[in-house]
């Protein structure tokens, strides 16, 4: 459990984390509120990411994230549900966002080879369907 | 922690994974990218499920579930939050969908009875309200 | 795992419940459906939350929240995003709403001293930035 400070890029702050207590593979839970986050869109036919720009404060109804390995560096994918100030909901891949409050939960998953990202396209997919 | 591979519905490939696993009661996380997703909302005076049919591709920014029984049978309850090219974001029951990429991790619950779905009305709802 | 009984409030059930089993810390995941859910956007700008209320049935696709200490008392901060009847979502800090269905999992978060809120401004935020 954590609380990230106001003003720090939230991708950042969780990479910096993870790299510092050396967490490899984990699951995580964020609530609080973000700053004119920026959040993406994979469009399938052009194989790349589309950037939607919010500006202003949003609710942070939801983060939800793992911690692998690509490059053998760590690597955050974190997904976003943003509310706006007429409680309308905005979802994506969050690329980045200035944290206002954000109240972190990281479940460190022990025991496992952790997975492993690999370039498919212009995507980069864990290595393995089940590690169970 | 799992990848579902492209192509498969994302409800069948969770029922047969916890069926060959044999996991009775589970939470499950999922972030990754759906194609023709389609969403339930259950209308209360019909006591019904309408579907809403999607088209495209959608970002899954979250898929929360859990995993009973309902009949002797493992039962997948997973609802969605969806985000559109526009990052409008779409929610509701998850009835089908096709597996673009999906980031699964499941926290299977030991020690403890599986909660039993029973029939109320249209509904099929765990038959007890504490498991602890 | 628990499931809400219909009809309740489900802050005040999740606060009821948590203090009756005494978990102090803890991590919280709902899928269900809400009646006349108020959430809550935090205008910055008034250091206030603006009301948001919702008629009607709303699938309740994802609530996510935690458990801390306030005042010495146990505190559900809990963020929702909802469905409405055209799948279009509505995302926000959970102020009431009455359960029609919750399927609740509580993660318990033991061997650590639980996080204190302390009000800063409006906000009452947790006193430690790392729990590790």
């Amino acid at each position: 459990m954590l609380r990230a400070p106001p003003g720090v890029d939230l991708i950042d702050y969780l990479t910096n984390f993870a790299e510092k207590e050396n967490i490899q593979t984990g699951l995580i839970n964020i609530i609080g509120s973000l700053k004119n986050p920026v959040i993406g869109y994979y469009n399938v036919e052009r194989s790349m990411y589309e950037e939607i720009k919010l500006k202003g404060f949003y609710e942070l109804a939801h983060g939800s994230g793992n911690i692998s390995l690509k490059e053998n560096k760590l690597f955050i994918h974190l997904h976003v549900v943003l509310g706006d100030k007429n409680g309308k909901a905005h979802a994506g891949h969050l690329l980045r966002g200035e944290v206002f409050v954000a109240e972190i939960i990281i479940l460190e998953i022990t025991g496992e080879k952790p997975p492993v990202r690999k370039q498919q396209g212009n995507l980069w997919l864990w290595d393995i369907y089940h590690i169970t």
